[in-house]
């Protein structure tokens, strides 16, 4: 490959001559910075401060890293090759213990190794040609999801969406966001009303970064303006990404999805999720199966280290909600678009091919 | 009087040795600062940058106002005295042109003047009675609305409201948040679910200072949380003020709040409004002709000042929403709770007495 994509592909992350490149969030979007390291450990300290994010595109980013951990290693003779390199490999993949795809990304990255048969030399370019591969696996699987899911946008439209589920959060166009952007680069006219995505500002940090990137329309609200613009704006389909969905159906993501969810249904919005199908867990049957992270309160006292309120209080801090499957129109996957109930359509889109 | 109260009145705005003390309310919740003048200039000021903000609250400190001015002034012929007084009045007024309130209390204030005969010294003495009135009209309004919401709690239990009706916005024992501090105080166990009331955080920076300063046992969250909550917890209301009321119960109040009216609605949770009744236009048939005021794109892109996102893109800044009467189970104000259909009971409570 590289996949063929109708929007340019956000820089997140690249391998460039040996290294490693890729975008620091935590600078976005008041400073385009880029991290360029052929040191594995800079990788991992990327992951760690959230420099590089969004589960998709830290699964590639340990892959990369295995590869720079990989090139540095001296020894000629594979035993003594993998040894270090596994050693290696184990703290890549525990930078973010609870990230799915970092430990999938770096388990497929040390079989590679444990499985090899031949001289160093040849199991470095093989270390390196798996990564490119997860890299072009995760560029398609966006391709193929952006596709079905822009078949859901009607021109003329309006969308609304929250948190970042673009580029940034992917290597390749990202889930919910790359969606609309598809949309708008198969030529409709839209508008994307985005959620700023408190506490954290996702949408207001990177979605308005993202957009104004690839030119699409868009105008930045509170979360607490989302029902106002419902009942004030003919709304074509609110689609949003997922961290976990359960068999059937039930979707956990960002916190204040669920409120968009009950939204757009007082207000006869379709509700769209839009996720890799390695994002269906299916051994949990539903929502109430899936723990919520709380995380810290001041995540919701503080702005940029900002304190705006006062110190001891008690602070709910969800860091997401989990949208019953029956709030939920489609479930938008690289294999189409699965419809209510999910138990059956998952499971076949799971089956196929 | 002053009039009777449960809770300890919030010290907003106080008539103390001939001069205005006001807590300045742009500090808190980090700092409590206190202004105190002699000076008309420093309240209109105060008015002018929220120092003192809430539509109740800014009536008296008009009011108060209008006496500092008046005993500023050196004439002792009534009519030299009436020309100079009328002046600075009308300077006082035009602080915040859209408050209702203000205008009200200056038009009263200026009244007394005109219609008065007697010499200076009495009209003088006449002005800070009447500003003492308004206060205490204020206050015995906000402490009949507070008895009457406080019989809609019942112990054990989780309320929730969005940004700031308490103390802070009238000089009383404030509305929505009134209600529930007289709840509390009557001795009922109750937990107050806080919206953080983006894009100003009023919840955030100062109903967390007035119930910390009552004692209330509260949680913080941001806007976004609050359908998780109504999800989770069993709430037995939702408390809320109000910015302008029309005759058919409809509802325009502070961003957010047409958001929670639908989420309780989804969730079987009852959604009330508290106001005083001077808070309904009788004028107005429905919310369709409330005017929704744009604020600066600033508030929704900067938070104290600290800038989070790029600049040049577009943003929508109601400063409140309409919630239509269906979605509101009832309207408290000092008069008792009017039940819909509201055209009627918000007539019978005007004509009450």
């Amino acid at each position: 490959m590289p996949s063929k994509t109708l929007v340019d592909i956000t820089p997140t992350i690249v391998w460039q001559n040996g290294q490693v490149k890729l975008i620091d969030q935590t600078k976005l979007p008041l400073e385009e910075e880029y991290i360029i390291t052929d040191d594995y450990r800079v990788v991992c300290d990327a992951i760690y401060r959230l420099a590089i994010r969004g589960a998709p595109a830290i699964g590639v980013a340990g892959a990369y890293a295995c590869v720079l951990a990989a090139n540095e290693i001296q020894a000629t003779e594979l035993n003594d090759f993998i040894k270090q390199y596994l050693l290696k490999a184990d703290e890549i993949g525990s930078t973010r213990p609870t990230a799915v795809n970092l430990m999938w990304a770096v388990k497929q990255m040390k079989e590679k190794a444990t499985s090899f048969s031949g001289n160093v030399a040849d199991l470095k370019i093989a270390l390196l040609d798996l990564a490119n591969e997860i890299r072009d696996d995760d560029l398609e699987r966006c391709h193929n999801l952006g596709l079905h899911g822009a078949s859901l946008i009607p021109d003329n439209s309006n969308v609304m969406t929250i948190c970042n589920t673009g580029g940034l959060a992917t290597s390749g166009i990202g889930t919910a966001l790359g969606v609309i952007q598809y949309a708008h680069a198969q030529g409709k006219d839209l508008k994307v009303h985005v959620c700023e995505t408190r506490p954290l500002l996702q949408g207001s940090r990177l979605n308005t970064w993202e957009l104004k990137r690839t030119k699409t329309p868009f105008t930045l609200m509170t979360d607490s303006m989302a029902a106002r613009t419902m009942q004030k704006i003919d709304i074509a389909g609110i689609f949003v990404g997922a961290d976990r969905i359960a068999s059937n159906g039930d979707t956990a993501n960002k916190i204040g999805t669920y409120s968009l969810a009950v939204l757009a249904k007082h207000h006869d919005v379709p509700f769209y999720v839009a996720a890799p199908l390695s994002t269906v867990d299916y051994e949990i049957e539903s929502g109430a199966d899936i723990p919520v992270e709380e995380r810290s309160p001041e995540e919701v006292t503080r702005i940029k280290g900002v304190q705006f309120t006062i110190e001891d209080i008690d602070v709910t801090t969800p860091a997401f909600d989990v949208t019953p499957a029956e709030l939920i129109h489609g479930i938008i996957t690289e294999k189409g678009v699965a419809r209510y109930p999910y138990k059956e359509s998952l499971e076949e889109q799971r089956n196929a091919d």
